[in-house]
């Protein structure tokens, strides 16, 4: 029998929903672990709704004071859902505690904020990871298979989008519940921090650090009704990011990630060009990889759309049969199965902290380098 | 609070599976649901694999014995997932018990062995529903909501094909846990009870009764070892099956279905012309549908594929937010919720046994007009 | 320097005009042979129109009976793009007076009239072929070497639909310029003779004779206006027309036409199921190939999409370079050029008026069986 | 009868063809026009090389040197065909002589000498043009209509590329017949005036001019083997370009180019996201538009796939029917188609010199950009 793992979510917007239909259905899926998740508890400042969220998702009990929450005794790990200005403290808080941490992604508000957070979870030796979910959609996966099994050569080319649609309307306020991603003291910054950042660790992970960059942001709405204070204020978020950047293994990169192109929902779209093969991979189309290979007969070589739907792709073999796909949020009931393989073997999950800290050095050069239109070195 | 569904499960296979998934996260994705589902029990003959079963999805007991499960007073649901040979005589001894049915499809053996099944809840007056879960993915549900808003037109054509390749080895057996579809005394007939069944289902709902139609079956691989028997021995099913057909609105159909399609793993399509508009939709990409409209200004006309995953497409505002898809077992969720919330009216769910009875008398036209090379009608 | 061929084209139509230009293209590209087609003479019974068209295209002369331009000395080859009713009287006659033929697709009004045409060009050794075209556009002629290689193994299936949408309004007139095809007694028949055709003449080339089959046809628009009485008449075509068969190789062949399939201008499919492979094709995006290998290692199997532009790719080295696409008009160009090839060592192109026979038996069998309700077979 | 249009081709090479083959077909298809262009004479260095290519295409006399085929009175028009080192000197002396010219892209070898160029035409007051022909492929023509209309309000993005893989091979050599295109000396730089050009020509005609812009190249290969010298020589030029810009619009762009990309053999693709509406298209299936419309109906909204293909499209009508596509050489049969039609009026077709300068000015700055690391204001 599965020994518990005892939670406490602090939050419960969206990502409060994802991560806790993640715990609830890991073990139907991954019956092999030797963990179970446990919801303990949910905490919010916000008890009526903290509240209602608990029941609806079945939570044994509810706080209101996240500190209060790190201090049981009966809660293993934490998981932080809430806005980016908060996750420092908290995080660094769980870990004096000793508790576990599943983190949210962007990690922290700046570089230097994280760099406390990684600092901390090393000296309490707590086991921690951060939600960059994207890794473990299976086609990502499989492209992160591919790549290591050196099918693709020297790399030449990587380049990422991710471009969304939904701030186009000047009449959207910015702050307040569920709108705290337009309001840069809750946010620290707009599409870097919310859409890069999951292009920037996907690119980490495939194709390795990067060096050097050069960043343009816009604001195309300047200011906008601000919903907790009431008053028409200037936006202090980026609405569109594009960086171009060289990478250490000398390819090139091309990332751009936007809230103002029309038609796209959530188009987070990834291509990676190598001597002998190419991969494209994008979120609206999340069960399929495009896959390229120059080795293969002359007058059949192709763009090849590759189903990820077999038991012999990551993580398929525990779901359906050939051909019925899987969706979003499965991404999170993976992340949920490999933390809990991890801490059999008393490990983190990549991307863990560290990892994320290396995002946020690459967000920290974007934003710097747009302000005074230099390239500038990641990290430095 | 919502009150109980106490539910008895028989059967442990991938459909077992897709059901219990369903039952476990619609309240989760539902909360304004007034019944909930309760794994009470679990069943089958095989009694260390359904306590296997039962222990890793939750069931709070097991049987072995389907009869014995039925007199449980504590059951209020039965749902039926073993082969097709036995649904008649459990659904019929369900009903006599006064219990409410969920049955796997196709209904029966054949239409008259449906018959009796219709008569059985009828003269029982038990809730009923039958598992043709592809109605309830939201692509799907949004073709019917465009035909039901005349959108379309005039229908003039309705073409489906259930394209598979699993069989195409001759290594492959007959018979036995998990081949039982290759086995004609357990499955009644080939791919036309198994995939066919979907598509005719499907078909009815979009586009009225079948009238009449020709059909042609194949058998390519004539004989296979039959894991049971150990022995080689004549294969009774079809592997393949087509047919045309004429809808009682004037509209012709063109079906085909076979295990023999290489490439493609469960590719369910349909296509409907219409004189203003047509629809496509394929269970490969299960969140689009393709849509293209006449009426559009003439130089922007053009197949359009809508990614349904909007708050106001069907069932969607229940899920994550746009751009973000779900998958195929969401179908089973979609459908055990409109089951609970059609149980609060007291009324069946569609497709009932009585719509699926349509679906078994056109699957016996097919059979009889493959045999006879004659043109059928349906229900005579 | 190349020998010219004289040409003596009859009709002026949208086939006139696509011929024509193959023959004015065909030495820019392909100046390896050893002819040069010379537009000696235009001929129709509309002495006007017939002189603008040579004028436009550069022909050097004009007829207004085509029994003239048949006993012109100065004449090599006939090319017929007449309306279907004419072909036989035509082609028999130019045999007669020792004319190479080129007559457009379907050879003939039925088998009957077929079988006296063949029989003409071989009594009177007459080189000749028929303009089903859709056989040179390169990623068809593709399809053929990798099912000629043996790429595929033991067939299972082939299906091919031939769909269209302008005859869907009532007010469209039958008859007279332009609107022959809806004309029975011009045509012979609707999308069976007009777009059936052309699926059956790949189909056999690709996939060999078809042995019997049972067909269903439909005629949506029971009545419209006569352009040449002025009288709404019956309409005596038919509008739409399925068939299921079996061919010679044991695999299951299904076909559909229609000109009702609203959203579709001229989407020709067709798809080939071996035991190792699958091959895709449509006319909309005709410059790809779907190809699926199963050889392929497990995880990495998929459709591909060939984009049939490079050197090593039929026909292509004659044209500009991998990646740019040539279109419809291309496939006219390459059967003149093989046509001149052919000549050069005396012998007639594939298909020729032997081949075009197969085809007009095959659509005998599915008027035939439309009628009567039965399965036939072909040829009998 | 259409009056002669007498012209002088330098060069025989993939341009030649493709130019020449303009000439030749378009008054086939464009029967209205009033000039019909006569290939009078071909013109290049090697006088065995020319005459075959002459022979082939008709030209009615050929010559070695150009200078002399500028003098000759039966010359109206002069197309440059020749390596971007030879544009400027020729074009200078063709205007001064008084000729038309049909200049092929990139206009010059830099801005300073382009300068010189417009300065000729416009103080000899003769007609001319640049070969940009990807205006005239009708998917692109419409995207210009669209936006032309209002129908995507204010715009916020644009991005191109244009990828190929044709040099990652480090065995190709630089230099030489066909490969002029990898020397620095004869090209002027590498992706960016050869691929880069065609992107910016696009953007500067759909979404007015840049304003500044961030840029940064790369050469993979540093040597090559130089197939005029025999020896491994530096390679000077751009294997890859990228840059980042802002519009006089306020839109943000994004650009790249490559022959590192491997898979995409000449895959030109452009999008630009507006406030109502977004418009895609690429070249490899350059017969389709990709529209998004946010004005549709909220569950029908979707990008839609326009076949540009019917009658009421940019210069379909004069081709054959709905759903049979063109290709890429048509493009510069409607620039030819157009160029006649300016001439009637006595008018330049765009782009012009004057246009294609300043594409060239944004080429200058992205490789001075590319160089010193900063932001540069285009034509400072």
């Amino acid at each position: 029998m599965a020994k518990p793992l005892n939670l406490g979510m602090i939050g419960y917007g969206f990502m409060g929903r994802a991560h806790t239909n993640g715990y609830k259905r890991v073990n139907d899926f991954f019956p092999e672990l030797q963990y179970r998740p446990v919801l303990k508890a949910a905490c919010a400042r916000n008890g009526e709704k903290i509240k209602e969220f608990a029941d609806q998702w079945g939570y044994e009990s509810t706080e209101t004071d996240w500190r209060k929450l790190i201090e049981r005794k009966d809660i293993d790990a934490i998981d932080i859902c809430t806005p980016n200005n908060t996750h420092a403290e908290i995080a660094i808080a769980a870990a004096k505690a000793g508790k576990m941490i599943l983190c949210e992604k962007p990690l922290a508000m700046n570089a230097e904020e994280g760099l406390t957070m990684v600092e901390a979870v090393e000296k309490h030796k707590v086991i921690n990871t951060v939600w960059y979910n994207y890794r473990r959609i299976p086609a990502v996966t499989l492209a992160k298979q591919l790549i290591d099994e050196g099918k693709l050569g020297r790399i030449f080319h990587y380049r990422a989008n991710f471009l969304q649609d939904w701030t186009i309307s000047a009449d959207l306020p910015q702050g307040g519940q569920g709108l705290w991603r337009l309001d840069v003291a809750a946010a620290g910054s707009g599409v870097s921090g919310d859409l890069l950042a999951h292009c920037i660790d996907t690119a980490i992970w495939l194709n390795g650090s990067i060096k050097d960059l050069s960043a343009m942001t816009e604001t195309f709405i300047k200011e906008r009704k601000h919903n907790l204070t009431g008053k028409v204020e200037k936006v202090g978020i980026d609405d569109a990011c594009t960086f171009m950047c060289r990478f250490g293994n000398g390819s090139l990169g091309l990332f751009e990630s936007t809230r103002y192109a029309r038609g796209h929902k959530a188009l987070y779209t990834f291509e990676i060009n190598g001597e002998h093969a190419s991969i494209k991979w994008d979120l609206h189309d999340l069960h399929r990889l495009q896959w390229f290979d120059h080795r293969v007969q002359g007058n059949l070589r192709a763009w090849s759309s590759i189903h990820v739907t077999d038991g012999d792709h990551p993580y398929m073999g525990k779901w359906w049969v050939p051909g019925l796909a899987i969706g979003y949020e499965h991404s999170f009931v993976h992340q949920v199965a490999d933390f809990l393989k991890n801490l059999e073997k008393g490990q983190s999950t990549q991307p863990d902290f560290k990892s994320a800290y290396e995002t946020q050095q690459v967000l920290d050069a974007i934003l710097a380098s747009a302000k005074n239109g230099q390239w500038l070195n990641v990290g430095k």
